[in-house]
């Protein structure tokens, strides 16, 4: 019997009505993590806190002096950069709310299996390097050129296809001035941990995580679309296994709630005491402005307008949002909703797609507010 | 109907057969994270890839100075010591290999429902701060002092019982001076992550995690033995839900395997090429040092000695291992088997409890080596 790739992949497939997560989708929970909600509170996201999803291993890079990004294809002057090379360029830094293209999966009825998100796969980094549009015409971009291909050194199979992970940006993201997209260095001031691509890794301001190569090393302008696999199988809207698919691409509004009151620790149900609780969480789009951000506090019959913070000049980073509630005693079920300039707003009711991508679907939180006076039973 | 805080938390319960992870498990799964396990090349850590598990929100902190800490109950001299007090008294450093006492759990037949680890709740950090027994000798210990009760700022709910977390430390523990437990303010040499107990927490080298108290605010020298909920109810060792329990306490042995060649993203199969292939990973036990590393390639049914690497002086922290093997095509299970000097070793056969506490089955890694010459089918 022959020993192949095929051999470590299943189909893509859906779970069935009533399937519990598998070892398959824990193993990934295990290791990639969300933002824990209550981290929401920091304008710009600790270390450690915010979200992580790496298709495969996190390459061990020891020693970044012999890291080399090589830019390549249809260029007049390919070039080979070190770090120190890429320094001597201008730097600029840039906030930016990023976003999984599965963020939300989990919740999905029928809930396709893959790294099996709930909501919390998001966070906000300064994030300082070079705007490609000034390496790619430092190397000079030849005028057929159609779209940039970028490759992180991360590697593994998907589906059977061996591959070091690539996504491919139209040409005219790539070398963007609105925002520019960044070859990044350091993350908050500091070199890129591990694991957010040390020690380069692509910021493509607006757009979901997949287009934020890690690892970077390569970046090829190409003069037809790519049709790798992250760009011609993953990452697209389909209906059907056999749809050629919308690609996914910029993040859609999306509002959450920093978790009141306390929780439980298995049910991670919340608890609060009867009286004024102070709402309050963070409202991005990629698309445009998020310009309002709606509050309900009886699963989504009413809606009140929050306050919403001024961005500070942040475009791409979440805003903070506010809301004053006077908690009466029994279940109750909070939500927010966002909406952008464009006016995209979030649907009550799930949007699906087979791969359980850029669905932002308005949050739920179950709240129990205890009667007055009810005991502490702790020590 | 009344809103009580039992309405929140549900009982203790085992997993049915074949029932998958559930909501709730996967609430936690997502918040909290292990070790990706390639990570296991670094000897200490990095940032971020450290596992992280709190059982309430992660306690928002946003200025430090006007943290203190009170130290108190059967002592001459309560005491309240701001971080800039704390920094006076003599600094210590140790290196620790924390892992958490539920590490394994989710790998159990049946599996006890809680934070659903599979083996990679687990990480090496340098702890700085002030030895426990110097604060507790400036306080000063009255005679009939048994326990030292930790507190920290983290609040929630657990089988409808409302606390502060706590634990409590035997006080020949407490005022151990090898290992010094540690009031730590540093981690790596940086002021501790929000989600490792910024500002301070306790660090007692060779507990498993639960004694670690994260958010550290008040430490109570007690005259009889503290009977909270996370020591006399959550962290015991029982076979039947009415069984009084042995507490959980210090870590035992345990080896990991550095995932050999790369991986499939859905499935997590791990892919090799026919040839030599070095194994590496890491060994700890909080009991006494690791002595010895056995390594099977063939599901256990035979063993060879690892070569192990010397533990520089750091007794309290993890030792890497080393082991070549020819790989051939076909399907293998891979295994590590850690002994310490007391000659505890891991056993091949699942030691099961109901709170899937302090479990060291070996681990299992399946690899499957690829024929020669199996086609790159990447782009």
């Amino acid at each position: 019997m022959g020993h192949r790739l095929a051999d470590a992949s299943g189909p893509a497939r859906l779970a069935a009505p009533e399937e519990g997560i598998g070892r398959d989708e824990l193993a990934l929970a295990a290791r990639n993590h969300g933002l824990p909600l209550e981290a929401l509170r920091h304008d710009i996201t600790p270390p450690g806190l915010h979200y992580v999803l790496t298709h495969y291993d996190i390459p061990y890079v020891p020693d970044d002096t012999s890291w080399h990004l090589a830019l390549g294809g249809q260029v007049r002057r390919p070039l080979r950069l070190s770090l120190a090379d890429l320094r001597t360029f201008p730097q600029v830094t840039t906030r930016v709310t990023l976003e999984c293209a599965g963020n939300g999966r989990a919740l999905l009825t029928p809930r396709p299996v893959s790294q099996p998100w709930l909501v919390e796969a998001v966070g906000t980094a300064e994030w300082t390097g070079v705007p490609l549009r000034l390496l790619l015409a430092e190397a000079g971009i030849e005028p057929d050129a159609v779209e940039v291909v970028c490759t992180g050194a991360d590697h593994g199979v998907e589906r059977g296809v061996e591959q070091d992970y690539q996504r491919a940006l139209p040409l005219d993201v790539a070398i963007g001035g609105d925002p520019e997209v960044l070859v990044a260095y350091a993350m908050n001031g500091a070199p890129l941990p591990p694991q957010h691509g040390r020690p380069l890794r692509l910021v493509v301001p607006g757009w979901y995580g997949m287009a934020h190569v890690k690892w970077l090393c390569e970046v090829t302008v190409v003069d037809e679309p790519f049709t790798g696999f992250q760009q011609a199988v993953a990452y697209r809207l389909r209906q059907h296994p056999e749809d050629e698919g919308e690609p996914v691409t910029r993040i859609a509004p999306r509002a959450l709630l920093v978790p009141p009151g306390f929780p439980d620790f298995m049910s991670r149900a919340r608890v609060v005491r009867p009286g004024t609780v102070t709402l309050e969480g963070r409202a991005w789009s990629g698309r445009a402005a998020v310009t309002r951000v709606e509050i309900s506090t009886d699963a989504g019959r009413t809606w009140q307008e929050a306050g919403l913070d001024p961005g500070d000049g942040h475009r791409w980073a979440w805003r903070r949002w506010r809301h004053s509630w006077t908690a009466i005693p029994g279940e109750h079920v909070l939500s927010a909703r966002a909406t952008d300039a464009d006016g995209h707003t979030q649907p009550l009711d799930q949007p699906w797609n087979r791969g359980g991508f850029a669905n932002n679907l308005v949050q739920r939180v179950p709240v129990l507010c205890l009667d007055e006076g009810a005991a502490e039973a702790g020590q």
